[in-house]
């Protein structure tokens, strides 16, 4: 794989990903260090909640997303490197055996006029289950370095 | 702690939460399983980078607050759950050894017209470490049941 500079992106383009396997223990403990509540811990008491059985934190989801990206085709040369994001969301929790990954969109690229060594960019990355079902939408803007060049400064 | 209903939340309440301390090897074994970057796996490497040192990953703090949230005095009777975020940011990395505090406010609450026995409260809550310096804020809606009643429905 190499490593994409700002210059390498444009809107319209499309990265996918690797798979990732979610099991009821994953889910478990996770939740025990960061999210514990009932729906997220125990799958007898989740049933009586909102979500009617086991369901992982949405944190849970989006760390797993991370995972993903980081292995994934859209690798610019200094990291993936999350500004901040526009929205995020979970239509739909991640259950116990659910395989996910993720499909993510340029929707914009821009270079700084302060910094015109760096730029960002703004993606779309949605997050599947095996079933094609959106578990995770979200709309981030990444930093991602411009490509050196003997005549930038 | 009493367990909050739609009906105890209104717009400019605020919420405080216990402490975390975060220490390099929370650091590492975060971004060893969900953010495999060298600035948040390495502190010698890290030197090298947009960092300046080993940073914890964004969603490692994400998932720090949501700990710090299910412990707080912010608590509806159904738990906490997200519906999604309207922003997500990290103004400064956590960093090792650093000690995280969750202040929360109310910034709207709405009843369902659709389902009446639930609503939303839209929450910023600003994530900050031992010296009041902002590492996350946030902007989410959480779902939160009314208040169970004979009249309701």
């Amino acid at each position: 794989m190499t490593a994409l500079y700002l210059e390498d992106f444009e809107a319209g383009q499309t990265f996918g990903s690797g798979q990732v396997a979610v099991t009821e223990d994953d889910i478990i403990r996770f939740a025990t260090r960061f999210d514990p509540q009932p729906f997220h811990l125990d799958p007898e008491a989740a049933q009586s909640t909102i979500f009617r059985g086991l369901a992982a934190s949405g944190w849970h989801t989006a760390a797993l997303t991370m995972r993903l990206l980081v292995g994934s085709e859209i690798l610019p040369g200094n990291g993936i490197i999350g500004a901040g994001f526009d929205s995020l969301k979970w239509p739909r929790p991640v259950r116990p055996g659910d395989t996910l990954h993720v499909v993510s969109e340029v929707l914009e690229v821009r270079r700084s006029k302060s910094r015109p060594t760096q730029g960002m960019i703004k993606v779309c990355s949605r997050t599947l289950n095996q079933r094609d079902e959106l578990v995770q939408e979200s709309v981030g803007n990444l930093v991602v370095m411009a490509r050196p060049s003997r005549t930038s400064r």
